[in-house]
């Protein structure tokens, strides 16, 4: 049976993984964050797999107690132009801050990116959710978190204004009048807003498929705002259906508030399959990453989106401790949700710390049930498409090769590839430059 | 005859070349400077000649009237990166401003590339000549010349400082005591200077070369004295051996009085050579590029150092105008030079023009007759290498088949490498890290 509506899938590449333990499974180096090697393996055994992306995660601030892929690992930019040469369809998407960039600088490398790999790339627009990060850039305190999304509204009109500084057919080439472009095609942006001041043109044009597509991750009110109004595509994660459910419906919404359509904006949740032949064989190897972890490195892990809060001052065996305001300038919507979950819950701290370094996913068994796990999320409103994260180092190994498969015989899925820029992969429409409509003349 | 001291040789590359009206050349599509298969072909070319490493110029700003090649061009450290996963021994150095970027992003950015290669990045340091730069970065005016190389100095050592954050053995990854580094070997900067606080570490380790290369391409007074102090590399540009000696004088004059040995600061003109069967093809060569040439596009060029001076505003066949401190605070060295050179000759700004857009190569002819100034430059202390420009589509090509085997055959060039660094290509000694230096007691 054919689907119109396809399933998308990216793929994250997370070398050693990004918990406190898991670069010590027995299949792993401990090294694979800082080896192209393994980068190129994972991008391109996605894109045996016909995956739509691949998709890397960042952020620019470390402490002693980050996870082992946070302290040694390659940088997004640097990576996806790497990995853009060695791949040929899949799309390539990198989380970049924009708190702490040049908008100029942004628009000039991702444009690259996108000339290099001939129309795949993304970014993955973030606003850093470590306030410790601040003091790499020469500041003394972050950007409060209204104001890092105002910015980075901001910052991202700017990009894509920048963007679109040479009309598509600009450069006409032509030896014989010695015109190298058309200058009614070249367009100066001359930004001036609250908070950046951009005068352009870039030095770049445009790729084939017009502008990196964008993606946005950050699942606070505003987070889900800047997303709805501006991005292509939404990363998120929930623990079950109907979080999952109600995320979708919201952003749907938001959107429509924004006078764009739904399949504008489309909304993946990131998923950590654990597959096995049958049932008792992925249990199992859901026990073992359980084992791995230990109380100290939950603790910490806990504390991570909380800007690194030391959770080890307060009793283990009671209540999960008031926190107040904590966490609300970090990562917002994750400080927000371990919160009330343990109040829901009724947990004590330890058992909060454990319950997030080990969430339970519903992605857990065979090839056939967490085939129809993503189908039921696809079909009941739940996610437009998947991105795999690795749960474990085989994890996308497996999903590529046993549960594709299913996916593609319930023809969820594409067997090929139809066409080869991100854009045509997600089913985004060709973006037409600002400057070339206010030319039409109705 | 084998020689212990040996040529060293990049090659830039630079699309549709870096003048005016290179790009009319048959040979070219025009679209060279954003395809990615040309930077390959070229980077590629350079291996096959066994070069030490290719070298991407950059600069972030335009106007209507700057080259083709400035207009829409692949960015540095994303090229690089590719080139990094389709060469295996070839140096990778790309140019980036200090005066626009934050030194964590540099630091990371070329630490990436320089895992990517496994040791072959190298950083050509420079503070952005033209003015208009500013106005794309949220600034309403550049920073004073003097500013721009104090504030580099800091930045540079601010890169090099997180560059060592991790000592080489820091990552243990012992999964049977669960350590994952050695917290001893972890150095948090704490940088806090006059124009930058970084606090640091690093989210990356040293590489297999231990630091990138530094290069640096500024020829002021205030730019030599950065590379003789800081760079590992110097990028210049001479017309003749008189010039080109007494600037190799000066920079190991400068290195020694900051107690640098000669051969820890290498001087690389740039050079493009037209070579031909006979010395007549040569010079016809160079005769076609020079037509090429319209006084139009010769004047806008003349502009660039200037900021993009306009100088249709002057007399053509008078002689070249009385500009005061016009230039200054942008190309400094190159705007001295015009002057110097147009008052000495006693050129009119029609000459000037022709003159500055087509200069007199001393490397036009045979291949013979090439490498015997290569190597004269090379005895007679006016060059530690070279770096080959496009004065010519084939200008490399040429290099490679032509003036390199017979380099090779006087013993003056490697005939394969015997390592796989940038550094070791270079013979420059392996950094140690400074944090281990602080450790050793005597």
């Amino acid at each position: 049976m054919a689907h119109s509506r396809k399933i998308r899938l990216g793929a994250t590449i997370t070398g050693v993984g990004t918990s406190k333990h898991g670069w010590k499974h027995p299949d792993l180096n401990g090294d694979e964050s800082v080896s192209f090697a393994h980068f190129k393996k994972i991008a391109q055994k996605a894109e045996a797999g016909k995956f739509d992306f691949v998709f890397i995660v960042d952020s620019p601030y470390i402490t002693e107690g980050s996870a082992p892929h946070y302290l040694n690992r390659l940088e997004p930019l640097t990576v996806l132009s790497a990995l853009g040469a060695v791949t040929s369809q899949i799309g390539l998407v990198g989380t970049l801050t924009a708190s702490f960039t040049e908008p100029f600088t942004v628009a000039r490398q991702f444009a690259s990116l996108d000339h290099i790999s001939h129309g795949r790339a993304g970014w993955n627009v973030v606003t850093t959710g470590l306030e410790g990060a601040a003091q790499n850039y020469s500041k003394t305190e972050h950007f409060d978190h209204e104001v890092r999304y105002k910015r980075a509204e901001e910052h991202l009109e700017v990009v894509r204004g920048l963007w679109d500084s040479w009309e598509d057919d600009a450069f006409v080439r032509n030896k014989e009048t010695g015109e190298f472009f058309d200058k009614s095609k070249l367009h100066t942006l001359n930004h001036n807003g609250e908070f950046f001041s951009v005068k352009g043109p870039l030095n770049i044009a445009r790729s084939k498929q017009g502008q990196p597509v964008i993606f946005q991750a950050g699942g606070s009110s505003t987070g889900r705002d800047l997303a709805a109004k501006s991005a292509d595509a939404i990363f998120t994660s929930h623990e079950n259906i109907e979080e999952a459910k109600a995320f979708y419906a919201d952003i749907k919404q938001r959107a429509a508030a924004f006078g764009r359509a739904s399949e504008e904006i489309l909304v993946f949740p990131g998923i950590g399959p654990v597959i096995g032949r049958t049932q008792e064989e992925a249990e199992s190897k859901f026990q073992e990453i359980v084992g791995r972890v230990n109380l100290e490195d939950a603790l910490i892990q806990l504390g991570r989106p909380f800007t690194y809060h030391d959770f080890t001052q307060y009793p283990l065996d009671e209540p999960f401790p008031e926190l107040g305001d904590l966490g609300s300038n970090s990562y917002r919507s994750a400080t927000d949700r371990i919160k009330r979950i343990a109040k829901e819950e009724k947990l004590t701290l330890r058992q909060t710390a454990l319950r997030f370094a080990t969430p339970r996913s519903s992605f857990v068994g065979t090839p056939e049930k967490v085939a129809d796990t993503v189908q039921r999320w696809f079909e009941e409103g739940a996610a437009d498409g998947f991105i795999i994260g690795s749960a474990l180092p085989s994890s996308l190994q497996d999903f590529v090769e046993l549960v594709v498969p299913i996916l593609q015989e319930r023809g969820l899925f594409r067997d090929d590839y139809d066409g080869d820029t991100l854009r045509n992969h997600l089913g985004l429409s060709f973006p037409v430059n600002r400057n070339s409509i206010q030319k039409v003349t109705v």
